[in-house]
């Protein structure tokens, strides 16, 4: 827990618990820098606006027995996987209501805290309002909108294949090389530092991704990058910056009750693949609002089409062709959201490195949000429990 | 107006409208940056709680055409003050209520906009705060607190004497010079593109500064740094990081309306003598609190001691030796505030460079908040005619 391992104690923190760019991503240091990256960065301010935030009562469960079979084994409770999580925040709704909620030592309620990749899912569901308003299609070709992308990767590339990450590209999404491409994608955007050569900002970056054999929409490739595209798309055809739009059609709409912010790079732009950060009550309405099929407090936020499609319509056949196969078996990828296709009530997640979670079962009424600083980015055994609680939980709550 | 100034408009923004550290500070390319220090800059949250906020009634009165005479000759409106003061936000308090309040084009009522050095006087009254704890005394000899400055111009220094910009030191702060000390500071802070040999932090810059021949307590002397050492201070002394000192101790206790943040260095150290941003109502709910003798809402958060002695007891003839006495002759300056003794009130003011301003006239019961974003840091006659209109609002608004 933080307080034990004492980080950026004292004025200033003896160099050892230093946290800064050049370790913030790696435990323990991230147990700090996670719920401080404004701290560490330049951030935009994604404004709760001045209404009422959308208030959820509170009807306590005692969920800590629930039990779950591990992926590596014998049983395991929802508490173990708590305890041994790295758990930062963990916020449980049920039929609206809060059945759980609890944060590590220190963590405070109203702290905004990173979301890493689960920034794609809202990514995702802002591109589906802002295509419910006719300013975007997934068929447009990417080049379209953002002739900057021309002779990369992204030649022929539809928005659908990078909400669905179905581009075919050359990339090495590998978090634990420095020398990685998704690396050099967080030199691009601030989170490591400069490197002689390196794009200093990320809409140089984005244009330099390298063309591979395939064709486009065949199998799921993770790549961080396409979000940053696709956050760059949004701003291109809304005429409207990231944290702007999403302050307006979904933080102030659906009642958020605190403001969250997004990491900016060197001149302004989003980090959309991984830099928001929201407070874990406030992912958890998040997560509220497509459990409610895109409505809100009798507002409609999202098109009901769009969380529908990429419930029903992913590419299972692409998923299995894809990077994550082995990693999270029976899943697909659509629009930014994963669907768990293993569990009959086919709940829909968004997914981020060091344990964040945002799990939606529309079948038993239940949401889940979870914060973690995990040492290892993407702890498979870690990943798959994880999910697996939250299906006991829903299948419990579900009665 | 930022409208019509068009800085980072676009995604990206074209390379002759982009606002980065290497231009903030200068106009126009400040009008964008002074209420987007968070997208420039990392920087610490200054949470506003969960409270209510203190509410301001509306009572307005017209206030454009009061008139003042001018410090180059002549008289002018308060409207002209407005119009050619590059003012991104105005509030006039008067018995608590808002008289007046407006804002540039594109500048909204919630957002935080720097403060330049106002921020001193945030820093003062805090200081006034653990000092009433009993946690520091502004007899203690600097050296005793933070040991790390031993062998430097803050050799024998008392807080007294960096409360009161009267520390004996060989210093430059020559805004529009890039070789000068102050230039230096900002660089420390991260406010200035990093330089080969220069030091990248807070507070491996503060021990440098050099000795002078003087005594302390002598003269005034505006040394920025002096205030950067008292953040230091009140943060070794509280064992309590200045945003979340500030937030616990004022901005939770007073009802701001608003988050404010303060710009941090690379090592998390506050830039706190310049670089908090608040609202500008806020700014105007901070004066309020000192109008009102230290109370808000029924509550003592400054001692009214502090308040009284910094009205009171300021050394005229240190002043009168010092730096400012040309620029604003008939001041004094203590525990961070400047007094206006030519006026019979005796208003009490913070001021930082390109136009901010917080005045507080206990005798009249009026408040008056300016942001702006001025093109030139110190503009004299700027400076000393704002002043002057606010003391003749006081005036009017006094009958």
């Amino acid at each position: 827990m933080f307080d034990t391992v004492g980080l950026m104690r004292g004025f200033p923190p003896p160099a050892g618990s230093q946290v800064t760019i050049a370790n913030m991503q790696d435990g323990p240091w991230n147990r700090w820098a996670f719920r401080n990256m404004r701290r560490l960065l330049p951030t935009a301010n994604v404004w709760r606006g001045d209404g009422e935030c959308a208030e959820l009562p509170v009807a306590s469960v005692h969920l800590d027995d629930v039990e779950f079979e591990s992926a590596t084994g014998g049983t395991r409770t929802v508490r173990e996987m708590l305890d041994e999580g790295f758990t930062d925040g963990f916020v449980v709704l049920h039929e609206g209501a809060i059945a759980s909620e609890r944060y590590a030592a220190g963590v405070e309620a109203h702290e905004p805290h990173l979301l890493m990749s689960v920034t794609k899912s809202f990514a995702g569901s802002l591109a589906g309002i802002v295509a419910g308003r006719g300013l975007l299609s997934p068929e447009d070709l990417v080049t379209d909108i953002v002739p900057e992308v021309t002779g990369s990767a992204y030649d022929g590339a539809r928005v659908r294949h990078v909400l669905d990450m179905s581009v075919s590209m050359d990339y090495d999404e590998d978090y634990e090389n420095p020398q990685s491409d998704v690396a050099l994608l967080d030199v691009a955007a601030g989170w490591r530092p400069a490197r002689e050569g390196a794009p200093d900002n990320l809409r140089d970056y984005i244009p330099s991704m390298r063309k591979a054999g395939g064709e486009h929409g065949v199998a799921f490739h993770y790549v961080s990058t396409n979000t940053d595209l696709l956050g760059w798309i949004l701003e291109r055809v809304s005429g409207t910056d990231f944290a702007t739009l999403l302050s307006r059609e979904i933080w102030q709409s659906m009642g958020a009750e605190f403001d969250a912010y997004v990491t900016v790079d060197r001149l302004g732009a989003p980090q959309t693949d991984g830099g928001l950060c929201v407070a874990t009550r406030d992912l958890a309405r998040f997560g509220l609002l497509h459990l409610q099929h895109g409505v809100m407090q009798g507002r409609r936020i999202v098109p009901e089409e769009w969380i529908r499609d990429f419930r029903e319509n992913g590419d299972a056949e692409a998923w299995d062709r894809g990077s994550f196969a082995e990693f999270l078996p029976g899943f697909h990828y659509r629009s930014k959201w994963y669907t768990d296709r293993r569990d009959p009530h086919r709940p829909c997640l968004g997914l981020g490195i060091h344990g964040q979670f945002l799990f939606v079962d529309p079948v038993a009424g239940v949401v889940i949000a979870k914060h973690s600083s995990h040492p290892r980015p993407a702890d498979e055994a870690y990943f798959d429990d994880t999910v697996r609680a939250f299906e006991a939980i829903a299948h419990a709550l579900a009665g």
